[in-house]
């Protein structure tokens, strides 16, 4: 569990370390730029936050398990510490993924056929040789790093009383909830074929769901992280599917309006409001939170040629 | 000629017409986001001006000569105002620029095989049928509301000392140099292929040069305009050439650092910082205007792939 104060010291920690990413706001609609941050996405945020947050660490390093924006993450914020990074992925992750890792300096390990067992490794990993083990989305300083998007987000605009915010282990969700907690509402957005917020308030906790479609890659978690599910009821999150077909069209207007690429999931929030899944009321500030871009901008202007699900989630 | 009185009423004029884009920083550089704007590049602004400008217009409605950003800004202008717009564009204008003017309703006329030859049937249609002709960069109300970006810069920046612009006809140049004039300084940047402003300022006047390169689409204008240069000359503006190899990186750059997509011309202010051709003193607070994506994002992450220079420029 976290909470506003949580996000409020991670702020603090990694000042300097992360950008402030713009805003800007079009036909009354506030969006956050969020894939301007460092490696493309948001999670550079959490990476830092998790990495200071522990202190002097041992020669052996950091360790992750992501074939993803979270590995991309924590291999840029352990080369700006100067300190070792294994990234664990399944051995069918997409070459051009492990190319990237090892450009920001990681050692990219692949280990078995699914994300589990990479994830595995990892952890066993951190345990034998007493590295810094960085979840993808479900621990404390991972959470509280995501959310000081949150904050900037409330102090950029004057005020929000929606945040819209993409979901696959949830990571974002808590963070940005945490941090606004009592100033704005977040709705959680994501594709009716990966529905782990969806699927966990409906159960009443979080439970594995089958994950597929357009937005697989980086939307993929099989199950929301606990601080998520956590945060979200506490804080009473709101929940929105989209189709795949409404987070395509939504990738093609963003390029087509504004120049905005994004990768499918860090248009999935901005699928809500343009298929009309979620509905503002009259007056009601929104904001939506765009969250990463790494992606072949080659598929931006052809939306049939969005890429394919990825087959290592996370 | 303009002064910043003429760029503050065009603000006046354009509000709630068009994007107040926002503006980032990074390692001390500030970037606005111009290549956010309606139709892409910072050309709605002047579009707008010189529309609203005119007050009631003809059925004949408006015409420009511009097989580029200037004919879709026209375009999507009138569009707004619900008048007729005919773009001019040579035979040989690339048929996916002809077909996006025919989608933001404007009549696409073909004529002759060089861009004088499009311009002058414009002028002709213009005089001929009451038309209000809008010219590419070189009327006072085009180079205001172009300016009016330069205006939002100082806001939403606190204040600078330099904003490095590219030029081409030097529409935005004379605009945010009169926006600014007497706050910040404005450094005019150009393709080494097409120094329209580095001719006129070596030649105590605008002169023809001859254009190439893979930013000539849309910084192709083979002569500086007659207000840039005055504007220019008045403020004290600065010229600096860079190479289509700095270009190329710039746009480059801007992708991996930001995942920021820009077509060659609105990457090639910052082409100046990167290569070292403007360097800044230190404490020197420093602008990057990003004025246009109309570009095929395939060819942002295969510089070699980026576009073969137009034969149209404007």
């Amino acid at each position: 569990m976290i909470s506003t104060s949580d996000v409020e010291q991670a702020a603090t920690r990694i000042g300097g370390r992360v950008r402030r990413t713009p805003v800007f706001t079009d036909d009354g609609v506030w969006f956050k730029l969020e894939q301007l941050q460092h490696t493309g996405s948001f999670k550079a945020r959490g990476a830092f936050n998790r990495i200071i947050a522990a202190g002097e660490l041992s020669a052996a390093g950091v360790v992750t398990a992501s074939g993803g924006n979270a590995g991309l993450a924590v291999a840029y914020a352990a080369r700006e510490f100067g300190v070792a990074a294994r990234v664990y992925v399944p051995v069918n992750a997409p070459a051009v993924k492990v190319a990237k890792l090892r450009e920001l300096g990681a050692a990219a390990e692949l280990v078995g056929e699914k994300y589990a067992d990479a994830y595995d490794a990892a952890v066993k990993d951190a345990a034998d040789r007493g590295a810094l083990f960085c979840h993808a989305y479900d621990q404390p300083e991972i959470c509280a790093g995501q959310g000081t998007a949150g904050l900037e987000l409330l102090e950029q605009t004057g005020g929000l009383d929606t945040i819209l915010v993409a979901v696959g282990g949830g990571g974002l969700l808590a963070g940005i909830a945490a941090a606004v907690e009592g100033r704005a509402r977040v709705v959680g957005v994501e594709p009716r074929t990966a529905p782990t917020l969806n699927a966990a308030l409906a159960a009443g906790e979080p439970v594995p769901v089958e994950v597929s479609g357009v937005a697989a890659d980086s939307l993929g978690a099989s199950r929301l992280g606990d601080i998520a599910f956590a945060v979200a009821t506490r804080t009473g999150a709101g929940s929105v599917l989209v189709d795949d077909a409404a987070i395509v069209e939504a990738r093609a207007a963003l390029w087509d309006r504004y120049r905005l690429a994004l990768e499918p999931g860090g248009a999935t929030a901005f699928a809500a409001l343009l298929s009309g899944a979620y509905r503002p009321a009259p007056g009601e500030r929104v904001a939506v939170l765009l969250c990463g871009a790494n992606t072949d901008p080659a598929t931006l202007t052809s939306p049939t040629a969005a890429p394919p699900a990825a087959r290592t989630p996370r």
